[in-house]
């Protein structure tokens, strides 16, 4: 962290200033040139509170140098974490690619068991399914809720995919225990009470960018998963909200190489989400694993005409049993992000 | 609402998608072009989701006419709400300009009881104070928490000011019973469970708009609170995220005229948090005063430079009187926005 | 085009505007509901301007349904537009995959000469090289200027690859007789006086997007060109201004299923200026070529630390031919976007 | 500007950086850490190409602390330019508050020196009224051209208001000769060829912010003008691009204090096209003059519906009258930014 003073800096409050840093277990480096003096901070500064520092009248500007984020920051840890989902061998991370798909809402037994067997089928190793649904409006279809969570189980049993799907609030967590990986949504990506208390579990979590976060917060809230404990992140890209209209948000595809150089975390991409149009689906899919992603979560349904939300975004199971074939002959020939 | 059908139109699926719209309790108005046919929907059509009108095949395009929310639609309740606060006779709206002040965070019962009273003073009718804070990263200060709302509740008794705070999740709302307004936070706006719950008390909801969402959204996430039953709802511009970072955020300022148009519901300016620069509160303070705003929520801070959190946004008490005499010159000669 | 109109419009201005409307030649549809009445426009609605219909005091709301461009458009023109480029036989769009590699500054003979050979080699077939650059200082380089373009030339001449280079005013047009693609770059994508003058002309002109501009106002840009009388146009995403700064602009890779949709004209991606980090452009360009791009254009520089402008995203020969191995092997699996 | 070094930094590269940044006339301060070294530049830093710096291999990253603008900032210059209008007497910056009003269009002698005189009357100092038009579509009126500017002298003539007008290209620069303020539009902000030559006459610019510009940026643009000798510049903020869509811009109101704090030069505000919405220009007016702006720039038609462009955000005589009266109650209790 870098500290740039004010010109002819108060002596006094020069030393209050440094007496606060030292206490912050740093040791200081000041550079005083003729205008302008500046202090270098050396040793561990991601405890340390930006506001606090700008807070003191003689201080111009502060600059982070190092990263805020240290769980999740791959200076410290260089290899790629590998996510263990369930108990059946499924891997995120590390060199594989993971395919989550299904149907934004769980709607019936006969749609999810359907939907859950097409895609394993053509080679998908998780299962989505929403139960409870984030929705703008409250007088849109909110999810089946616990019954949505209790179909999801079924079509774990019936197929043996590992099912991903979405909390919303901490009075639900009771009914999660049989999910594997618990998602939070990018609406509840700040929200900072669930982050503590998610990361007291030990499920993997797959995490979404806020429509409107950086990649720094997006791993600081991965930081505060695994502050409290628990390292099994995986983060989503889903698309952010730019000024075009065209596509419900703009997916960030740089979002691959720039989170897998600043994390060791997996990174996944949920194409179906970011654009809202179907067609748009398959492009971006291959776009995301050859730009080097860990995976992808895809919206499948078998009907997406008679869909309860999102049917607009949903592709079917030959287009998808399609696109997982150019997958397979992309992946060998795709961009591999190291430290 | 208009549907808009794609060209040569399947017969057959034209009949389901007027079947299933007739059932919405809307009357049909249809215009068969040569290339183009056109569906206009009469009656009331905020509870049709627009999302499954898109899934049917056919449909090329949809457009809302009406806007999806209801209760907080000025069209239907053409009057101003005023927003009744606490017992001793503050209001929000109706022609008022509403003072919310205090610290970012409570830090003690000295701080917090000195600055309510400097407030008080200079013409605040609210205080503010934040006991549990939402911070981005997990080793930043969390806030005092429940020992924060125990010295809030001191300062609105030695000083008889309504007091303003954030809930920030649900497990915190007993502690809230003798809160007069809650705040929710823009990183909350759509946590869709935590405004359900708190559309069922009677408090005075200020709802903070999120940094990236638009004024529907907004309006309809004070929908989601009045459809439970809560009328009582603030709405508040906070700064939203652009490509500028010169300023924390940038302020919307057109949002006083533009959800003063579309609702009845009070709108106050945040301008600590929006700009995150302290000199910058009064000239956006003014500006807002002018615009129209029903009210402003400032940070005053008696020690700037020692403050546990956004210090570097925060205005002196001196500073806070000065605003307080221009804004009462100014207030006689500003906007009025009415339906 | 659809008109809704406020309700109890004025029968007097009623009558005022479908007399203005009949005047443009389309065919009017109205559609009287018990409070809203609205007017279907049938017929070509492109060079109808929306500003003025809104001007009318009963309109409440005018919405395009038709898209205001129209040589641009795909409905109106199905089949992919090939641009020809040079005399070598080299084409842009149509199914094949166009190159486009180089400095991005001409500084000597040897440089462009050498990369020129270096990028010939690994199968880039065309070469691109600034001459006149936009630099957001007065005090940065500005490019070889008329000098650049001698150098250019004579890369041309020594390799045989058509050149690509951008045009910044009018006033240096007689220097570009013999550049084969003239660029216009983002900041001047709204230069109307320029698209138009440089729609006189036969070239292919290869159009950036600009920084916060649509989809729909890049395809009006390209209108301009169109309505001048040159059909040959070659659009190019490369990033839009976001919240996001890790990356200096974000790559929006939906713009090519989204363009080729609405458009039959070729589209490329810049993943150099996209991303300005020299290690992105690998993931980048392989998502474009995924993604169904029908090519990219990208900065080789054969001594990156020592380029004067941007080297910080140019990567080296060796980089750029295992890049292009890679493109190899995706290419027939990609996405193919087709009306 | 403080440069950050990799760790490990090779030894002969960190002498070829040194060595290059001595050339570059500034005195370097190196800070050696155990883990990083950091170099300090001591001087005059606003010629230097941080994209440059960021090329050399061992350069972590590179940050800013002097602006990259000189002529343009308040650093160099505190006191306030007051730029002169014309030989009347009208000037710009310094406490006043200019009033530019008049039509988006000229659309003839009588239209354009009646609303001149209207204006006049209601205490507007100069007169605004576009002849050449930048259109989104080429099929929109682009303006009338050379003969408005004559009809806008004419109205000068009769009035003696100043006139201020858009040009878009160097070919029209002759046609300029009696104009009395030259503006640039947000669209040509960054058409660096054009800032150049105009930067060789002495007319005051009116220099307009770009849809996507930061406040660097357009400082930066400022600067090319008065690097070529004009100082004479205005800085107008206009709206910038959102996600927000219900106003066609988004006001940033923050751009007067910050700007002021950044540079001595005037700074006036664009209600008209920043909103998009007439009856919002009154209150972002307001807000404009109360926040410490030098000025407005707004449209005034006398028949807004039969506007021949942007009718919709014109507002009459007599509303522009009574705004003009709540300003001046306005201004003497408005915020004044200073050094």
């Amino acid at each position: 962290m870098i500290i740039i003073l004010k010109e002819n800096a108060d002596a006094a409050q020069f030393d209050a200033l440094k007496d606060w840093l030292t206490k912050q277990n740093v040791t200081l480096h000041i550079s005083e040139g003729i205008q302008q003096t500046i202090i270098g901070l050396i040793g561990d500064t991601s405890h340390i509170d930006l506001d606090i520092i700008k807070q003191f009248d003689i201080v111009d500007d502060v600059k982070r140098i190092q990263e805020p984020f240290k769980n999740a920051n791959r200076k410290f840890h260089p290899l790629d974490t590998v996510v263990q989902v369930g108990s059946g061998g499924v891997k995120v991370g590390g060199g594989g690619f993971a395919v989550i798909a299904g149907p934004c809402s769980v709607e019936s037994e006969e749609q999810i068991i359907g939907i859950a067997e097409a895609v394993k089928k053509s080679g998908a190793n998780m299962l989505r399914g929403g139960a409870f649904k984030p929705r703008t409006s409250p007088y849109s279809f909110q999810g089946l809720r616990a019954e949505g969570l209790k179909l999801l189980l079924k079509a774990k049993k019936a197929t043996g995919l590992p099912i991903v799907t979405e909390l919303m609030d901490l009075s639900q967590l009771d009914l999660f225990a049989d999910v594997d990986v618990i998602q939070i949504g990018a609406r509840n990506m700040q929200n900072f009470e669930l982050l503590k208390q998610i990361g007291k579990c030990d499920k993997p979590i797959l995490l979404k960018r806020g429509l409107a976060n950086t990649y720094q917060e997006l791993l600081m809230s991965a930081e505060y998963i695994m502050a409290s404990g628990n390292q099994n992140v995986i983060l989503c890209e889903r698309g952010i909200r730019t000024f075009e209209t065209y596509t419900r948000n703009t997916l960030d595809i740089s979002a691959i190489p720039a989170l897998k150089t600043l994390s060791h975390l997996p990174v996944i991409i949920d194409p179906s989400h970011a654009a809202g149009i179907a067609r748009f689906v398959a492009p971006l899919s291959l776009a995301a694993a050859a730009a080097g992603a860990d995976g992808i979560i895809v919206e499948v349904h078998n009907n997406p005409s008679c869909a309860l939300c999102d049917g607009a975004q949903s592709i079917t199971p030959p287009v998808f049993d399609d696109l997982m074939e150019k997958i397979r002959h992309i992946l060998p020939f795709r961009c591999q992000i190291k430290a």
